[in-house]
């Protein structure tokens, strides 16, 4: 089969011909229909992160297909099936797992990372970790369920703690961050926007602030204002939100979101910060406010996030910016180094 | 009346005739029985920490006694009732007091700080803030239940999601974190004390961790190990806990408490820290850990608490280390300032 | 003051000159802008369920005006304020008030029931019980919010269980279910209402369930296919729904309810049902099945819907089918016996 | 090997030579140190309760022993380790296993009933579903862990909602109902026992009351009393228990069960009741009351249920009031039936 192989960071990946996979009696091997082109990808590509499986290795850790071969032990799927493939295989048998709380596995396995990913025209994975997709959601566009919605399905929907009427804060508008707001708006949330008003994509009419406008935030605040935005937020909310996102990633702005609280509010940590950040715990216990980390999503809610995109309480059309061929991968990637991009897709 | 005036930091306080309070239609007046020394007290006292009502007052927030006089409203207490009295008058109308979280009521009002407390004869005090106590319970001992019981009680209840079989760290065994290795195995959680073992009270043959040992803690640890309470920890449990409670309110003592997580743990940060402390937001994202404020108690638990101490599955006796004349109070307040005291009572 | 008296069951009210009520210091008078018929009224005045307060009395619990005068210690309202007056007034200091519970309070009182209530020019509540409208919502619809709105309200979001993409079935689609399925919606559930398909009210070309759809149902079943209703929704959702309603008060449509739950789903009785009903409890412990009960709301949720009526989140226009003056109250009655009727208010 | 093989209901089983059970690469074989006796097994032999696997098999769903071979596949366990058995093998892929509710698993066998169980010499299970027992528990004693203590565990932990200081109710105290009074007393709620005051064995001094007592109860009430039993408890607790269990499975039980709740109270059905059961939903309305079912037992609970009888929170030697030899079954099902026993080990 045809692959992006990546043979090391600062070094283009080469789309060439590599065997295709051989599959156990519990794994299915995927036509791959479509990937997305993830910001962790382009941190193992150009600052050096590294993978757990050593360079040459194919990346993708966000896609989905046709089911074109089972094991032989797999009941549940047949030949022509289209599915969604999980970016994380859990083990189901340790703690956590057993406790529905696979996302921190203690045995996880990423596609893409600790085994070859869906650059490719052909992956392997264990049955268990590809779910059915109806015949609303093509599987070149519904690959970015697997990552860039099911993250902040599971921010919003398990550790948030929001409920209906509820006010959230969502700093940092990227791909997660707008499905943070349209995730919480689906929840009945009185969602604030947060972003420097930047167009979407280079050339598109459109900002950031009205995209998320349109993804059901009832506000919309530049980040240009700095320190006014804690301020505004405040006054707009009588005193602080409920919850507030961080989807940046860095100390400052998850500081901006913990000062945003209200009294017994709560910051989720959505986005990857390598610095250490620096809190007041005196506030923090005089006020009763949380601050929790959010990674993934259980893979319970996969069917879940599968059935509201059918159903338009998602909508993940507007979030694919653009698809290549995976023939075309060192173009794709390039759009995406340029930040021109909500998601880009590879189409095998 | 008779009380202990607060003249203002670094003076001693005078013991001194002042009117005794006169009650309006919902309140009661209250013969004080006992009144603990609190922490905040020495603030207030030694290092400045100003109180909301000027000086001269009357400090003391953690108190019982008998009820001498009723208001014209009062339904449900008569005169000779033996009451606790909660240290936190809430408004019981803000949001935060209807949703049962009064403990950070928006207008609440700390006796011996806003108003005057029980370093006196007498104390007026809303019927709704007073708690009737079974004649099991002694008002000169009970009196610790409203501060020195009750804010750990509601940091291991509410605030740390422990459950029957979880494992839990207190950092910091004075009064209020001893409460915390008791409270929490009586839910019948695995608890590891850490502090230095040092006597308990000056002279006592009883150290600090044998005391935690007596409490229901399973392990005690010396803190003087350093570095190596963490790795300690993590052995112990197979890779952490899933709550630590600090209790000293440094930031390297809730660093430490942090590493001591298992994945998915929780930090509850119980003592008063001035200083800010810094924490890895990307390590709280990966292994989804929890850090969250407590303080003070909700008053809904006040007569769960005193049933709990009635049936001895709290023990507030060997908290007990010193009484004290209310005329004496100087002398009491220098035992509380060598550290010679878990708990030391004010006796009018 | 003009107030609609009521004089006993079976007896016409009489529209008739009464004596203002006098306020007291933590009490607000309100001019009612309007007062919605509720069914527990129709079953006062015509079922002979007594009320607490001996007849003649003024019912009306669904209430909403301006404030006229304000009690000497009330601080956070002023004449001319829009308010909506919940329907019981809580004690604040019972276990259940504290906890956050005061829908259950062990205290409480009904305006219109065990007090004079709003058919009436004037009526008088203590001025917490007074929740500020915002300009946006007229007092003479708001009314509907204070149990029309807010029983839905509480049995969705406090006691359903119900979360992002689940599924929830409402049996009875009348006003309170018609909020059930909004509120349900609201939260990003997938709501399939049940009811006959007949018009909304007399004459109207609307039905029951073209409205249900249009207040955001995913699927809409006619209630006269009997049996079949539970397979449809079995078979819907593939094996029954997260939570299911029941408002009609009947234990064969309790019994329905139960036997369209998946493992582990909850049935909640809104619905006041006089008869005993009947379940297997040895269904319910294989599959886990659970069974709660709902009344009325908690008063800290109030602030919260009016806001989620303000931003259009909840519609309540659509509910009012009827309006008409205080004095002819008795033809408003009529029309409510008459089932053609959604919400009709009396307007002093 | 030799096993006690079940030939259908009536009928004697029959200790005989079967084939040793191959296992598969996932697998274990286990030679079997203890088997309970439990109240099903009873019904599949003298009540004609159906197993799924028809007759001749062999029944004994609560087990543990020594690893005598592991399959291919297997990593974590190895030779010569001792193990509990769970007593439910889920499958780890459904939404409810997924979601940490694997005791309603979608998928689920029974040992003992879909598949051959444990009173033999060697049993196979799914390496996944054994769990390590550490030097302190014998297996042989340890075996009840999988059924006796786990289920009402379950019951208390997971389903009934209970923390600490709140009060329960235990209606029937045989081998589960008398583990739930420990549980839950080991969780600091205050436990009222009610049963028949007969000996716990025949001929045995203690009574199931004093048993109870010293399980952890802190009152224990005989059940001859009939319909005074609901008052006392409502007397006892100052209106009622927030939670009571209920473990007989009889509609008269059920309803005493229901009627003793305080307001918000909840009732979790334990015990198997195979008929209909009536309740007054207007009742559970009003009172905002709960009932709902309990099933097994999560397997994420057992290391944890293992780790707290390891520690003595949870003690087994009581329950254990006779062994046999497995030659002798016969025999020990007859002691069963007789009533005499709280559980009955079978020793291959």
């Amino acid at each position: 089969m045809k692959a992006a192989v990546f043979y090391g960071p600062g070094k283009k990946l080469k789309f060439e011909e590599v065997p295709t996979p051989r599959i156990g009696p519990n794994e299915i091997l995927v036509k791959v229909a479509g990937c997305g082109i993830c910001q962790s990808d382009m941190e193992y590509i150009d600052l050096g992160v590294p993978t757990v499986k050593k360079p040459p290795m194919i990346l993708g850790h966000e896609s989905a297909g046709i089911v074109s071969e089972v094991g032989s032990s797999v009941v549940d799927l047949k030949v022509g099936d289209s599915v969604l493939l999980g970016n994380i295989i859990s083990c189901g048998s340790c703690r956590n797992c057993r406790e529905g709380r696979d996302n921190i596995c203690d045995n996880w396995i990423m596609l893409g990372n600790h085994i070859n990913g869906a650059y490719a025209e052909y992956i392997k994975v264990p049955a268990r970790n590809a779910y059915p997709l109806p015949a609303e959601i093509q599987p070149e566009d519904g690959c970015i369920i697997a990552d860039a919605v099911s993250t902040p399905f599971h921010a919003v929907k398990n550790r948030s703690g929001l409920t209906l009427g509820d006010t959230a804060a969502v700093i940092g508008c990227g791909g997660l961050g707008m499905n943070c707001v349209q995730i919480a708006a689906a929840m009945g949330v009185s969602v604030i926007a947060v972003d420097f008003n930047i167009p979407v994509v280079t050339g598109s009419p459109k900002t950031k602030l009205q995209a998320a406008m349109e993804f059901g935030a009832y506000k919309a605040i530049d980040a240009k204002k700095g320190k006014e935005v804690v301020k505004e937020i405040r006054r707009l909310t009588g005193g602080g939100v409920d919850v507030a996102f961080e989807l940046i990633g860095r100390p400052e702005t998850i500081l901006q979101a913990y000062q945003m609280l209200r009294p017994g509010g709560r910051l989720v940590v959505v986005g990857f910060c390598p610095d250490n950040a620096s809190f007041s715990p005196g506030r923090m216990m005089v006020k009763q406010l949380e601050i929790v980390g959010s990674v993934s999503c259980c893979t319970a809610d996969m069917p879940r996030i599968i059935e509201l995109v059918k159903n338009k309480k998602i909508d993940i059309k507007p979030l694919i910016t653009g698809k290549f061929p995976l023939s075309e991968v060192n173009e794709a990637l390039d759009v995406v180094r340029k930040g021109e991009s909500i998601r880009t897709i590879l189409i095998p």
